[in-house]
């Protein structure tokens, strides 16, 4: 099956939240093709080193020109083709938000979408892609986003005759990130363009970051029925229609959101569907090849709990956000909101008042202290294990959204704790 | 059954915690007695207006002597007999935690247990007597505590003979709040208690304030089998050997725990227990008649909800407590943890930088306002109707327990917006 038409397969990195560090990348790369990936579909948003009047679009931690260049060369070398993705109509939400663009919105309120009718509009989408494609060479795809604007779009591509030369030179892709995509319909949607002129189509998937905004962990089961269903949408259709498939694996789900699954967190997923996508389907033997490439004694697909440790790049991330996930919250809540000693005797009105039983606060005060303790030796390693991937700022915004709700408020009751103590004595 | 020695039913009064304004219980005595009441057990605890070196016992809000005069003399219109409880032994933390007292600790960090070999400890309780003996006109009975030290007292009381005195001075009351109490091992009790001299015992059943430290709602249902078992258990002992019942109703389950669920929420459990009692058992005619008597149209055992009004003092308190515990968190976290464009998209990392998506805010804006308006209305109304109940140091305690944490989460979230909002004008 896959064999026809889903030969290219790239991996979609969307650098607009949680960039990996260029070293990480390095690292991972040989393993996407040992995986199966044949190349890369590189969104960088506002981590590209724009320059000039585009210097306002680069994040504080953008890639260096060399970063670019050095991830570019790696590729190459083990053979991964890059297409770069750059927004042009939909989702420009990290130019339009800028004071100096906002007047090239289409609606002014809403920051997403550039009003494409304006001169001045067309000129910034052309200096974006020409400032990419000077970093890329020998570029032989180019992706110029344009979606979350897909009935305007539809309606565009649709009416479109030969005579306009768009379907010889664009090649539409169709996305579906569901488990239970409706393989029926994308055959008619295929037949539909290629009716319209477009000799060959993309799918788009998901490996992550399809399932919840604020997802931390990946239900690998999910991504896994999804590419089993293009499969059958490739299966049911014309072999040479299909140029390829881009796995995509998005940090956010659009500039203003909060981040969801990190990358290394998903790329047992990624292994999966890569695996499946090139060998035509999944079996047992497939995913003890997948185990082998992971290093990992056991590979679970229906379920967010990773029991086993893995050797790939970042697995330590994995494990240690796959324990904050399920742990953090729910032990913090079971001590404050489940401990009938706490909440009987060492509620927020007796702590502000200091209104302390001497002797209960001594039934929970060691769970309380190793507790936090427990937390912070975990929140410690976890911090190490991202600082080999990622940037200062992502771990911030990371530990502020998943750690620090729980662990602060654990911490102030054992600093009350220490307090009331402190007076008895 | 119940004419078998249950004939003396004493409502106790806890006023430990959310002591009742005396006109509320100017109030609530005739309903009491209606249901099936035939005294009250009157533990002050620091409500007692305590004079001279006692004084420091006094809390804030305690009870003027006229205040304590007027609730006797009403008690003694409605037929009301008033027996006194103040601890002589155990749970005696309103009195070790001043430093005046706490010499007389039995163990110097523990501030419940009194030293019972010290002259002083022995001088200070007989104080205490005294002052609510004075105040108290033709007392028949006298309840001295002493529970929370039970193994102690138990070898003191079972080693008692006859020629000591004690049991022909001391009738014990045993105390049981659980649904499923052993009948058998009471009657053994009993039994023993006999064989020991005590020609009568006391029994105690518990209508609320027993289920949990921060209970807020009464499972009635859980009350009214507890009252089943001790019919069980009085009609297998002996009539002639029952002095009578009390049904406690704790509203701390000490002098420094939370509050537990206020009075005029556990009133209609208060009447299916009393009713039980008086009539032996329970029937759909006696659930009628309990309906009839609280002015409610339907009476629910085996649920929290209350979904009748009903017109016995308070009962607007019952209904709008109701409506914060079953709802207020609940509506508050479907909006902050549930809700996918807070989640994702005002998030506390969002709020706290101010990235702020200018369109997704305004799709649960509405939703965030409205929430806020709601139920600051239910805690106005809330508050008014305690006001007529309560004292403000209770209101104050209550609302900071049960209703400040997720609205004041609620209210900030509002806050955020409106700041959102106006940087963008």
């Amino acid at each position: 099956m896959a064999a026809g038409g889903l030969r290219r397969r790239l991996v979609h990195l969307d650098l607009k939240g949680a960039p990996p560090r260029a070293s990480y990348l390095a690292e991972v790369l040989p393993l996407l093709r040992a995986l199966g990936a044949t190349g890369l579909l590189l969104e960088y948003e506002d981590t590209f080193p724009y320059a000039g009047p585009l210097a306002p679009l680069r994040a504080p931690h953008h890639y260096s020109p060399g970063e670019v260049r050095a991830v570019l060369s790696q590729a190459r070398e083990q053979g991964l083709e890059v297409v770069p993705l750059v927004q042009a109509f939909g989702h420009m939400e990290f130019v339009l938000k800028h004071k100096e663009f906002a007047h090239l919105r289409e609606v002014k309120v809403f920051p997403n979408a550039l009003n494409p009718h304006k001169e001045e509009s067309r000129a910034l989408v052309k200096a974006m892609i020409d400032q990419v494609m000077a970093l890329h060479e020998d570029l032989k795809w180019f992706h110029i986003g344009c979606d979350e604007v897909g009935l305007l779009l539809s309606q565009e591509l649709f009416s479109c005759n030969d005579e306009s030369g768009v379907p010889q030179l664009v090649q539409p892709m169709i996305w579906d990130y569901t488990a239970d995509l409706d393989v029926e319909d994308k055959v008619h949607l295929i037949e539909k363009y290629r009716r319209c002129g477009f000799s060959k189509v993309w799918f788009a998937s998901a490996f992550k970051g399809a399932t919840g905004v604020n997802q931390s962990l990946t239900l690998i089961g999910h991504h896994l029925k999804n590419h089993l269903q293009w499969l059958k949408v490739a299966g049911s259709s014309p072999a040479d229609v299909l140029e390829g498939i881009a796995l995509t694996g998005w940090q956010r789900y659009d500039h203003f959101s909060v981040l969801c699954e990190l990358l290394p967190v998903a790329i047992p997923s990624l292994a999966v569907c890569l695996q499946a996508l090139k060998n035509g389907g999944y079996s047992e033997k497939i995913k003890e090849n997948v185990e082998k490439l992971l290093g990992m004694s056991n590979l679970e697909t229906d379920t967010f709990m990773s029991t086993s440790l893995g050797t790939f790049p970042g697995s330590n991330v994995l494990t240690l956000v796959t324990q904050v996930s399920f742990y953090l919250t729910s032990s913090v809540d079971d001590l404050l909101e489940r401990n009938r000693y706490v909440t009987g005797w060492f509620s927020p009105y007796h702590r502000k008042r200091n209104i302390i039983h001497p002797i209960i606060m001594h039934h929970f005060q060691p769970d309380a202290v190793s507790l936090l303790s427990k937390w912070n030796a975990v929140v410690q390693d976890l911090q190490a294990a991202m600082e080999q991937v990622f940037h200062r700022c992502t771990i911030e915004e990371w530990m502020e959204e998943n750690v620090h709700p729980s662990l602060q408020k654990l911490q102030q009751v054992v600093d009350d704790l220490d307090k009331a103590i402190k007076a008895q004595n």
